[in-house]
């Protein structure tokens, strides 16, 4: 256990902590008293059919979500809906190997479907809600969408998964071991147990560099996106911007992430039958891949999206690539929002 | 200086060392003594004006290239032409970090002008060559290409720059401080100054892994690519094809050609101008990437082709990406071919 200011409330709050009891995970092992951190915004109606999901993506927390999602006008507007943006376990709010006694180097395993039945625990026991008018957004947020609608399909009405797959592809999965790799190869890690962050500033320099590589795109820096967004060059966008980002962040916690995010694949509930796990699928799904994404190709996630009955295929066009989910990209978050319109005004 | 039997006649002969005296660098310091490892195919003749120039691309030696482009019947055949394979300073074969008396950690940066020297000088002196009828191959082959056909321009009379830039993109320069990372990551490197390749083993691997992310394509792994090679999971393809690849070769060396890739840029001759610098260009000059190129767009290599008189711009087709260089895709091959023997048809 280590204290990290950086997951302070002052930083991401407000956020409120709920505890969901002991959460035994697909993997062997059970969190003690699992903590889920979750951000409301608006209220929920007397019918509890207003209630909007939005799970976080790996390094971010709600406060992003809130700040590139959530607003009045907005497609996520709290004036007509009940968002609970809930933070995932590793995250660094939510329950997380540095914010847990002995959890550091020993945290157990995470799966996304571990994160998936805690939510499910919160959402129906605690606020009592039997139906989501919709569970949304991007990256790891999207695993989870895919999870929820796969795993509890009458309760998800509308799906939209942005960015991300339901099943992490063999390139995918060689990624994530070199950005693991990019931490755990600093000997300042210490096999998980050192004494802050700040030890581990090379490794996570270096994961800096790689999301760098692979987190935005080719056309961002030929089309002089880091000069736009306020750096001379492209080294002292990688050095400031995205360095910056990083840095304070645990590394432990990122880990966690990264194996869950890996091991990502909604048809372990159907013993590897995909087509089966998205058949499953009841809710009104927009797939939405971002056309200059390195990771999840569109091509990709239209193959998913054709296995899911009643889907649709909508692209979203930003040179940002991955990483236009951090909201760079004005003209992004009108094709998010016009879509994500679309699909709450469709009867589900 | 170190024995590292990789880099014997066995594993990439037959090849000769020519000296071509002692090479002033462009960014200080001199090689003493620099040679040229070069491979010949068929002969040079009587008008001395059949004679083409093979560069080497990162990490490979004359024996990939004459494996992948060189052979009867191909358009590179041995009974027409006079093909000379040079390998690049800190190849391995020619001058390099771990075959340099004391040049291990104290190696001198060299630039892809400073290996177009030196060919030069030798081409010209020893062989008394006057003229080129093609420069060719693949990646920083592609870099020392435009780089002849910029500074010698009435030598090159075609040029085939294929799955590179004549100037390195910011992309690109991020990923290779990524990928020199994952070397100088390792501790066992010792600033240089390790006892073998060996010691390094756990830096190799991490290079090996990110190659096999930026290397192929996304496709090359939804498609089952590395099965179709013989292997029976990604994983499997990176700890054995990729790995084995790399683990015997010298960690100084391959950062001797990364630092060259990174800061390749043809347009140092006219002061930063590239339109001016790809303006001297007079060969008859083919620019052809790869579709699925993760390091070299087609858009990028275009917007290069149009400053290029006279040029055309020839896609290439593999969803083997980058690395269809490496020979694994013959219908890659056969239109590399295909468009190589039109060019060497071209009047020039």
């Amino acid at each position: 256990m280590i204290t990290n200011s950086y997951y302070a409330q002052e930083g991401h709050g407000p956020f409120e902590l709920h505890e969901i009891g002991d959460l035994d995970l697909e993997d062997g092992g059970t969190i003690r008293a699992c903590k889920l951190a979750i951000a409301m915004h608006g209220k929920l109606n007397a019918a509890k059919d207003n209630a909007i999901l939005v799970p976080t993506w790996y390094s971010g927390t709600s406060k992003i979500i809130e700040q590139v999602f959530i607003g009045k006008g907005r497609a996520l507007d709290p004036d007509n809906y009940f968002i609970v943006v809930v933070n995932q376990i590793g995250s660094g709010l939510s329950t997380s190997p540095h914010n847990t006694p002995d959890g550091m180097a020993n945290f157990p395993k995470v799966r996304i479907s571990d994160d998936v039945r805690a939510q499910h625990r919160l959402l129906t026991g605690k606020f009592g809600l039997a139906s989501l008018a919709l569970v949304v957004v991007g990256s790891m947020g999207a695993q989870q969408t895919y999870e929820w609608a796969v795993r509890y399909p009458d309760m998800v009405r509308r799906a939209a998964p942005i960015a991300g797959t339901a099943k992490s592809t063999d390139h995918f999965r060689v990624f994530l071991d070199t950005m693991s790799d990019t931490i755990t190869s600093d000997p300042a890690l210490n096999g998980g147990n050192f004494r802050q962050s700040s030890d581990v500033a090379a490794g996570l320099k270096r994961h800096a560099r790689l999301w760098a590589v692979m987190g935005w795109s080719t056309e961002f820096y030929q089309q002089g996106r880091p000069a736009a967004l306020g750096f001379p060059t492209a080294d002292a966008f990688v050095d400031n911007f995205m360095a910056g980002y990083f840095a304070p962040m645990d590394p432990n916690d990122l880990l966690c992430m990264a194996w869950k995010c890996q091991h990502n694949d909604v048809s372990r509930i159907t013993r590897g039958n995909l087509p089966q796990a998205l058949g499953r699928i009841q809710a009104k799904t927009f797939v939405m891949p971002v056309d200059h994404d390195m990771f999840f190709r569109p091509r990709d996630c239209e193959a998913e999206q054709k296995l899911i009955p009643g889907s649709e295929f909508r692209r979203l066009h930003s040179i940002d690539g991955h990483l236009a989910l951090f909201g760079t990209d004005p003209a992004f978050l009108a094709q998010v929002d016009k879509h994500l319109s679309e699909l709450l005004a469709t009867r589900a």
